[in-house]
């Protein structure tokens, strides 16, 4: 069993960014982002409906205040500001899901923020807490083995593995610099036996040829790649051929019972 | 019995607005701005835990999004625009409310959106169904007998009547032009004893000198004005001396119980 | 002799819009957008880059500051404001010229700011005396007959009367609203026919069936249109056939000699 | 001779800042904040009539885009990005300059940018390009002895040193950090005694003991402290016995004859 999630709501104002009403029919969770570096109101309102309709499960999706640079320009901001600011966007998002009868699955961060809180321990606690103020039952998203995933064990919250069916790892497991030759995987039969063989728990190859264990609960789509929606089609195929199922986070973690 | 409140948590960032701290001491509920027209996510954060550890009840007071003007400049959105430019706001102040151990209580519209949503239906409507969404117990705050109280009871929702101390009325019940001769009261005496006047269902005397019944459940006090906290101290005291005493909106209006 | 403008630059960090280098070879003046309804500082660099390497005249196309309503809901300024916004986008765009070896040719307001100018004289006049204190030889861009014509006159600057060439009038000279049937003509043969009729002196019909003589010194291209590349094409082409020249707004009103 | 400066019209909307008005009366160059970390275009214009009215030379303060962070906050952007920032902040404020019969003096970077433009080489281009782009004769001020210095010198821009009065300096000329003991100087006294020992070519004592020669061509007053006005006045005083004339930068530097 695994998740399949996807970066939506990434539109704002009259700009459209992504295909989110075909990328829904392909995942089992939705990363929405909040007004702050993407999105806004109106946006959050249809993508949360959206996701209801189609039976996905709801995450936020907070970033750093900077919709000009996507919130992919690394900000120094003090554990004080990154617990409000998450706590304000996904605040946000959760109204929207209460007046449609949703309910917040998760919580993941954007961009430079998802970068920097991967590898830095504050700024890694600061998304824990926050994460956990927002509701006892909620999921937060980020890499395997990362200052996250261990701010989140501190915390004593729920803490689901991400990993990229695109991108190629570093042997000790970090992703890739985009920048770096090789970091993205353009052969679409790769990366889906990528993803299988990790499912598997079988070893991937990272970029110097070392077998590497990855284990995931949820794989990323992008939803603004100009592929994306077929390389989702393909993999879920694959998936249902492989007799792996798609659930979304809380029901993998077991969250909620 | 009479519920006070003040517009607060307007700073942003290193602007400072008001004096929250002092202001928490003599009202009942606080109408905390939601970061579009004023306050950002510290300063919510920050206005939150002072209104709590002050036991005084929490408002939402969105605004349109505009820090420049404020929150006082007209903008035309439309009735969707505004109702999920009121739920972002609103669910953004609920999360540190919800992280404090609070509860939001009212919702009331400020500035531009407050002026026009008193006297345009549409807007009204927008106002009143966004603040249904937001719980069934949220009090929607307006004047009496306006557009906005018509929305509310359309909507089945709990409305408080707002008035002002410190200000005139025309014979029909609405606000004085701020920029008329005579809107403004300045003789605190005078605002007092009108107060008492109202809150002991007689009529006050409007602008063009014919009585006025007016009715309300909360005075507004004014959190920016020079002498605001010296007004809120002998207002206080003089309910003390006239026997009516303080209580937040929901106990008035006796929601939940 | 006839100018024809796009709006351009009106993407916006990672957002694209419309398709900038392709309408740069089809005409002869861009309005490029100023960073505060759309464009940011970057765009702006690139697109008034793109124009010089055109040969395009560049004027100053700022807007309300709304990035998320795109510059199209209104807002209420004061005249000191709007005159305030309108010389801080235009001077940021000179900023960018005067790097490039550019030239500032025109103003012209974008979206509810054209709109209402064009019938509000208090609004118009702020908008005229910006534009004068831009440089004596700025030429001011809108509706022929308007509010803004008469505030140009009356400031003494130069003024360029601007045509659509696929929307229908009223028999009063104004557009035609767009939410009105008819609004909107999307015949390409009959747009390029009613333009070439309004250069040869001629007079075109109104909605309601009327002859209305219309006089123009720019027509506007939609950038953000489908098929606006397409359009640009054929109405060229179309007018080099009736040996209509094309010429940049300051040759055409004979400024700098 | 030198010059005093000071970060001026860094009010926002309704939210003031700083006493401009007093300020002004002290000072020789004024640097004025262009709309993205304080200031909008109304302050800015009231900014630059008031330098105007006051003979105060008039400087860009240009900082990140970010309101909330006072452009204290580090952000990383690319060098394009910086420089299209700067020529925009600067364009905007040289409209208002004019519209008023006013020039640009010079640009001196905010907060964040002029800490890491000290320091970091390739920002510290990014800054100096951008200055040389908006006139020859504009003047990068910074620090002495810095990678801002080092940069100007390569692009052949005029530079000027900025000194600050009530800070410590470490033996190698940087400032202090702020939330080091002893970081701030607070007797008036001393910190006139020590810039009339570095005007006078005397060496002042880093916060270790060390004589250091510090050479400035500018004092920068903190407008925000509140004793802003009274150290400027003393300062003033104390110069004029000691016979240390004040002039604005461009004197100082004989730019433009």
């Amino acid at each position: 069993m695994i998740d399949l999630n996807a970066d939506l709501g990434e539109s704002f104002g009259t700009y459209t960014m992504g295909n989110d009403a075909c990328m829904m029919s392909h995942i089992t969770s939705a990363n929405i982002a909040c007004g702050f570096h993407a999105g806004d109101p109106m946006v959050m309102q249809r993508t949360v409906e959206l996701a209801l309709k189609h039976d996905v499960a709801v995450g936020a999706h907070p970033g750093y205040p900077d919709l000009q640079g996507f919130g992919r320009r690394q900000m120094r901001l003090s554990s004080e500001e990154i617990m409000a600011m998450l706590l304000y966007q996904a605040g946000a998002l959760k109204a929207f899901l209460q007046a449609c009868g949703g309910k917040l699955q998760h919580l993941k961060p954007h961009g430079a923020l998802y970068n920097e809180a991967a590898v830095d321990e504050p700024l890694a606690m600061a998304v824990a807490k926050a994460t956990s103020l927002l509701g006892t039952d909620v999921i937060l998203v980020g890499p395997p083995d990362s200052a996250l995933s261990k701010a989140a064990e501190h915390c004593s919250i729920p803490y689901a593995r991400e990993v990229f069916a695109d991108r190629a790892y570093e042997s000790n497991g970090r992703l890739v610099d985009r920048r770096k030759e090789g970091a993205l995987i353009h052969d679409v039969d790769l990366c889906i036996q990528r993803m299988l063989t990790m499912i598997n728990g079988q070893p991937i190859e990272s970029i110097d040829g070392h077998a590497l264990h990855l284990k995931g609960d949820t794989i990323c789509l992008h939803g603004d790649h100009p592929q994306a929606i077929v390389f989702a089609g393909v993999l879920k195929k694959a998936m249902q051929e492989s007799q792996i199922s798609l659930a979304p986070l809380h029901k993998l973690l077991k969250i909620d019972g």
